[in-house]
């Protein structure tokens, strides 16, 4: 196949690269510049292309284009979907994330069963605030989505003997989670839940789900993690009940919005940890994962079968 | 067996409560004054104390006394032992902080690999610093001590992937460790280690183990955990390799002195997290757990076994 990839120009550690392709048996052209792409794009069937890019680079000759692999999971900025030319199979690097997602979880249940949004405070004052966390066994998790990030959420969450509830639009079972719900269920689900851990891509049925009303259905001093997006989470409400001390804290990876400005009250609302958007992402494979997601892709194409990675323009994931 | 239980007046959810007796069959007086101990003492076959209590208490009569058993693992600040009566066996408890200890290694373990310290340092400056973490699998973590806390903290670092070498003064294998080296065997194994967690209890051989010329040996960028005893690491020399950047970050629980002064420069080194001596404490379990070990120790005594948990006042722990 004649794949070509786009890389960003400061894409750094996240490049794709040649080399990633070795043995496949494909022809790669590879660059960072429009003169690069216009080059090549004519003859490629493929395109790699940072979710960031994607967009700008259409309307474009590509008659022979039939895929275009975005290296990101969530895609819902190239929404709407109209520039991408017909015919052309949308495809995201979803299984990628699930190693450092999965760790950074793991992580952010461990600091928050730990108090470390407190004892984080307390260092910055520097005051001596001695409080003792308890152990993560027998407590029980809410993961909202239940893709490649929320199953590797779970996983963890079961490493530490934690009780799993998965919250999807479907209502079929799930073998890294003790239980599935329906998004109809939260409600009813949600006082018995001490954290709640947001995993789900941004979608119209996502949007705005975490309300403030769903965060006061949470227990006294649960605590609330979110490795999907932003704008899934009420996030003044997030930040109200923190200061209120009905959450017990937070560690929060996504925002509405990106970078965080100087001034916002998400710097310091107390028991709020926060982090630039690097949850689930890890440099050192990244992209070779990102090539051996797409390649069992162009495998499943030559051999009839559904593409696993298929991006559903309506659906949103 | 007849057995009092001096609780400190403020131990609050870890003190020592007749319930959790039930079923044992002994007979059990618990008390908080000076005026209940000498009370109780006079024919009390075992005593149940925190450590911080201990040495107060005697000289005393207690004609009766067999088992001194202290709700603490390690017991240095009661050197030297000569306030101990005649006859009777120090008992700490050993066994009670694996959980705990284990779930805060895991996550300062997470912590370091995600960039936390550094992450959480520009959260304060209100710093969009987006920085990625890698995954933990295939790292090599060296555990200085490999009793109760560090096999506990073993057992985590295998779970997430990595490489596990134990150090302790005897050669025999663990098998929660991929190897066990000596400590005259340290030195070599330093550059080779991403990650050193000390675990060890203060003895004459730990005190002051981790000199700087050990951390600077270790490779550049690495992490340092210590949930064993401060007196165990150069602390100024920690402080003054953060500050060069040559360790990349460090996650510290135990410190000399504690409380930490204000002012120190403990509380703001740079990538460097503190917490106030609380790893490996749980309130939920901590008492109940410690009697299970009382009781197993005096089901030992009465079949004629060695005590799992006698404290070796030469050895130190």
């Amino acid at each position: 196949m004649r794949i070509h990839v786009q890389n960003g120009a400061d894409d750094g550690a996240f490049a794709v690269t040649a080399a990633m392709f070795d043995g496949s048996g494909h022809s790669v052209s590879i660059g960072t510049t429009q003169a690069a792409f216009d080059a090549a794009i004519g003859d490629a069937e493929a395109l790699i292309v940072p979710s960031s890019l994607a967009r700008g680079l259409f309307p474009c000759a590509a008659p022979q284009l039939r895929l275009i692999f975005c290296t990101s999971a969530g895609l819902e900025k190239l929404a709407p979907y109209d520039w991408l030319p017909q015919g052309v199979t949308l495809l995201n690097n979803s299984g990628v994330h699930s190693g450092r997602a999965g760790e950074y979880s793991a992580m952010a249940l461990l600091m928050l069963a730990g108090q470390m949004p407190a004892l984080i405070t307390a260092q910055h004052e520097q005051c001596w605030d001695k409080r003792f966390g308890s152990v993560l066994r027998g407590r029980h998790v809410g993961i909202l989505g239940v893709g490649d990030l929320g199953a590797a959420a779970a996983r963890q969450a079961r490493h530490f003997g934690m009780r799993t509830t998965g919250i999807r639009a479907r209502p079929e079972p799930h073998p890294d989670f003790d239980r599935i719900i329906t998004q109809d269920q939260l409600d009813d689900a949600l006082p018995g839940l001490e954290f709640l851990l947001v995993a789900a891509p941004l979608t119209p049925a996502t949007a705005g789900m975490i309300t403030r009303a769903r965060m006061q259905a949470l227990p006294q001093g649960a605590g609330v993690i979110n490795i999907g997006r932003g704008a899934i989470i009420d996030q003044e409400a997030l930040c109200d009940l923190l200061d209120s001390g009905h959450l017990g804290g937070a560690v929060i990876d996504v925002f509405v919005p990106e970078p965080i400005p100087p001034g916002h009250r998400l710097w310091t609302t107390r028991n709020l940890v926060v982090t630039p958007h690097c949850a689930a992402d890890d440099p050192n494979t990244y992209a070779a994962d990102s090539v051996r997601v797409f390649l069992a892709n162009v495998a499943a194409l030559r051999e009839g079968r559904a593409l696993p990675n298929r991006f559903d323009t309506i659906r949103g994931y």
